[in-house]
């Protein structure tokens, strides 16, 4: 195909066919849908789980394209024949198809099938490039019922080399059974690790599953980087006491001083900015009953940012704040887990072809973080990632309201052709 | 017997049994007791209940005393051949031999046995009264089985007539057969309501449970009031959402709104003592995960203070809280569930007589409010009310650690001795 053909007056020709695109989402999301809420569940190696990936597979069976699993249980869509190339760098599209519990349909799912439409799209046109461009579905991106999230992300890029010997599930169930019946292979885990330069870009459509893009009223959001995550839990001990006879002075009260920590997290991001996000989500008094002063409290601060040093300021001054609420509560705070992920940025030159992109289809656009964690920020140890976002209505998902205006839907699939075209064609990176 | 062989040189030398006193304590606290925590688990009309029921009154029986069981399970043991005489007022003394889920030993059953004993004591010493003193042990006090707390003051008070047909416990069980069991009847709980005029006054003696004359040092509580109760149930609707996804900015994070009203409720008696204590001792946050902003908290506010207009304004500026609370967080409170009791004061007279008693026995004592509720402030009713405290070790109750000294719970019952003797002999009413 010429490029007179791609691009006539500046106008791409080439486009995605937006009714296959929306079909496949309606089909996909009625797969795990609960009849009574309409949310999704399909955790991650269950057995719905297992059918929307069989949907995928059947898809592009049809497409005339060819799909298979990996080790790690992930699909790989490739061109007929491509596969047996094998010198050529790839551009890979793609995203997940599992979700949390009671979850919405496009949540992983739409970036997937978008990435199916886009490569359908390339090989039906026949376009020569540089890069060959392959749609993945990584497998168990939520961890929902596996909890080893980001698990096939984590298998490409040779993160689970340290792995404990057999995986299970919260109910003590083996991964190895679930994976294997997903086609996937514990004992071969190393054979989905991606050599480094194998893989020159990888992109990911999204939902941005927050209200940024909604609120601003822009089509397409270029994420700049994925925030990375500090979540600490606290227990806070105080002294149970009856509420009555328990004069207020001398109270030693883990409610109390719970409060302030939940204040002083909000304080930390929305007065002193020092972290973008700060959030208490969780929190569990103990003995909970409306006359004992509660003894203890566990509680999580879930801390955010696209900066590392930021996030490591914001900690220390949440880590001063606990001993100053401490001492003027009579209480003790401990820390009793900590899991942290660093930022990752996006590529500035994916970026800057993203806005190319949506500025050549007239859609307004914006930059901004994504504050969700995505396939994409494991997938950076590899190759540079550009990320796509389309608005969610609401700024809600993980729930079975999440929801994109099907123009939005359409949008995003177009960005990420043109996008992908480009970089598959050599001429971005 | 003379009051020369009663007050000898200013000293009653008519005394309790300490031996027997602290004997019948040791032997009651093996009723209903878990082998590993010590914890006492005797539900009012529990198998352990009755047991312990059944041991009162073998104890009564053995000390030549006439034990009942009226209609609502309350035990009242009366001096052999006092029953018939019907026409003196009585001089009730008693508490609770019913525990909460693994609680303490001296909680109520402290109160019933220096009740047994002082009667015993009265008795066999043959003492010529005005009144006649009666031991009563009132059923299902904590309401931890059976949600009816008071349950067997209630009825002799006469609060039991608007009862629901068919009371059950939490797991929906009737207590019509277990008061039975109990000795008790159902369709005759009027017959166990006392006349107006026929109690001359009512004494309880009872662990503080709290912190006060620990701290003091004082050996003798003095009780001026049994505070009153408000418990507001409130619930915090906010916007669930994405901790990562969602800016700080427009959020409305129902954790961050409880947390203002934990500190307001705190505030409230702590800072402007507007009442004397406030606690917020349960909370529920929903989905209440780490990632996940809170979109409801149900959690109760507790007020407690001696005057009742004191606790009407700590509520009337509690509301006004919540609606600058509402305000500022973008958040709706909704009270869901109020509950009231009003606070109830003690007998000027007998408050004076406890102290005379206490200082005829060189005890240390000092004015104090109950933070708790006890059978005494429904009894309050019907008659004048004193009520005698000892120190609690640690200020602690309602958990298998509840203790008190020795030399203190015999003290208790001497005060009890010495102002029964004076009550019942028509010298302070």
């Amino acid at each position: 195909m010429s490029d007179q053909l791609l691009e006539r007056g500046g106008q791409l020709t080439l486009d995605i066919d937006p009714d296959r695109l929306l079909r496949r989402v309606a089909d996909l999301a009625r797969i795990g849908a609960d009849p009574v809420t309409g949310g999704i569940t399909r955790e991650g190696f269950s057995t719905a789980d297992r059918e929307a990936r069989a949907y995928l597979m059947a898809q592009a069976r049809a497409a005339g394209l060819a799909p298979s699993v990996d080790a790690a249980g992930n699909i790989v869509v490739r061109a007929p024949g491509c596969g047996e190339a094998g010198d050529r760098q790839v551009l890979m599209m793609g995203s997940h198809l599992d979700t949390v519990v009671n979850g919405g349909r496009l949540d992983g799912a739409y970036g997937v099938l978008a990435a199916l439409e886009v490569l359908q799209t390339l090989a039906h046109a026949g376009l020569d490039t540089v890069c060959e461009p392959v749609a993945v579905a990584f497998a168990n991106e939520e961890g929902a019922l596996f909890p080893q999230p980001f698990w096939g992300s984590m298998a490409v890029a040779g993160r689970l080399a340290s792995l404990p010997r057999e995986p299970t599930d919260h109910h003590g169930r083996p991964l190895r059974e679930a994976l294997q019946l997903a086609g996937g292979d514990l004992d071969a885990l190393g054979s989905a690790c991606w050599q480094a330069g194998s893989i020159a870009a990888y992109l990911e459509l999204h939902v941005e599953q927050g209200p940024v893009l909604e609120r601003s009223g822009s089509r397409i959001g270029v994420v700049e980087a994925i925030t990375g995550r500090t979540v600490l839990t606290l227990e806070v001990r105080g002294t149970a006491g009856h509420s009555g006879t328990s004069p207020m002075e001398g109270r030693s009260d883990a409610m109390a001083a719970a409060a302030r920590v939940v204040l002083a997290a909000e304080n930390l991001a929305a007065d002193r900015q020092l972290c973008r996000v700060a959030t208490v989500g969780r929190l569990d008094p103990h003995p909970n009953t409306p006359n004992t002063i509660a003894g203890t409290v566990r509680l999580t601060v879930d801390l955010r940012d696209t900066d590392v040093w930021r996030m490591a300021g914001a900690e220390q001054v949440l880590r001063r704040m606990l001993r100053q609420i401490e001492r003027s509560t009579g209480t003790e705070i401990e820390v009793v887990a900590e899991t942290r992920s660093d930022p990752v940025s996006a590529d500035l030159r994916l970026r800057a072809e993203i806005e190319r992109s949506a500025d050549g289809l007239g859609l307004a656009h914006e930059v901004l973080p994504s504050g969700a964690g995505h396939d994409a920020q494991v997938v950076a140890d590899l190759a540079p990632i550009g990320m796509i976002f389309v608005p969610s209505l609401g700024g809600i998902s993980h729930v079975p309201e999440e929801d994109s205006r099907p123009e939005d839907l359409v949008a995003g699939a177009r960005v990420l052709l043109r996008t992908a075209v480009r970089v598959a064609r050599g001429t971005v990176l």
